[in-house]
């Protein structure tokens, strides 16, 4: 019998936000693997299921991912993954067929922007016949609407959501739909703000960071955001 | 001191995918307001925290919201609302004035097509210091792609989520976006597929219904859907 793989969205920070059905996964597994973005960073994920359940006595697998930074990654099929990922899946698959149960817990929602996908089809080339469910979680797309107290859409209206390289179409986006969520807006505050002035719909938006965290901001004038409030959990949404 | 009212997305269908935080507002407010889509029906929001926390005591305070058939209902300022809104916000709005704390329960997120935003401008009307704190939950999009395995985007990607009067500008939108999300296909399931197939897109397409609840249909060929498997809470997920 080999383990089952359970991939957890824990949320977007407040370990509240971590569902009762990933709170009792993460009791019930004897391995966590925590995805991390630097080598020596330490992990978001693994601190907020450290605020919701206690996981003492358990053994924590970090794992480094190191991103790429091409224009457009593919499906793991189709990139050749650095040698630190070959590492992990194969460590990951040793414990599964160890009959261990494990958990993969990745910030935010699974589907949204985690990494966890560039692994799940290696793992299946290993054995198609794996045991893996994916549980859902609270996007941090969703928790910033929630603190921001906006709705994202209503009835027939339609979302979009551009997480980067979304300066040469945002006029073209912002006619055709009712919100347009923009994440990563570090990389080109001053061009957003400019033009959403030009667009005059700088009334329509709102600037959230670190949603429901300690140090979370909510700018609903985006001319006042400073300069160092700005990094990577930062979106602007723009809602008509 | 009036009361607190919190606004709780209990997630997709399965009572699990409540959040911590839910469920203990849950557990700790008096008085549970409920929407309902049909007068005479019976809450699935209720169905859901019943299955995760023991309501005995509590106050159930179900509230009928006819939906109105409009192209384009605007946000509650702009619209007339039915009368039965009206009682729905005083019964409230009283509540909350006698110092009683209440949780309105809604599927999914909150920001994601939840009523509840045609009421929130209307509490904030009559009393503009009303704290109203927006719990996030688990959308069904987010569920959906779970339950299917695939990622909603990657990287650089681009996700679009259309919930009708799609099928006009569909071949612009699946151009433009990596991923789109097509809510409450029953209404023009047998165009779309049509549309889909001219568009050599019918392998990308993935039908979700009731994810995560008894009844779930996940069908990878959608031309394989089954006109009785078609309802309200249907979607399409097409992943170029």
């Amino acid at each position: 019998m080999t383990g089952r793989l359970y991939v957890i969205g824990v949320g977007p920070g407040d370990p509240e936000l971590l569902t009762l059905r990933g709170a009792r996964i993460i009791k019930e597994v004897k391995c966590i693997c925590v995805p991390k973005g630097k080598e020596e960073g330490s992990s978001l994920a693994l601190s907020i299921i450290k605020g919701a359940v206690n996981i003492s006595g358990k053994e924590i697998m970090e794992a480094y991912f190191p991103m790429r930074k091409t224009k457009s990654v593919q499906r793991s099929k189709d990139i050749e993954l650095d040698s630190k990922w070959q590492e992990t899946i194969e460590a990951v698959y040793s414990r599964l067929n160890k009959g261990i149960d494990m958990a993969f817990i990745t910030i935010g929602d699974p589907a949204i922007y985690s990494t966890f996908f560039y692994l799940y089809d290696k793992l299946l080339e290993l054995n198609p016949e794996l045991e893996i469910e994916i549980i859902p979680g609270v996007s941090s797309i969703n928790a910033s609407a929630a603190r921001a107290k906006i709705s994202l859409a209503l009835a027939d209206e339609k979302i979009a959501i551009l997480p980067a390289n979304y300066m040469d179409n945002l006029k073209d986006t912002l006619e055709k739909f009712d919100t347009v969520v923009l994440m990563k807006v570090y990389r080109v505050f001053d061009d957003l703000v400019r033009a959403l002035n030009d667009m005059h719909l700088l009334k329509n938006a709102v600037y959230v960071s670190r949603a429901g965290m300690g140090d979370e901001r909510i700018v609903r004038n985006i001319q006042d955001v400073k300069r160092e409030d700005l990094n990577y959990f930062s979106m602007v949404i723009v809602r008509k």
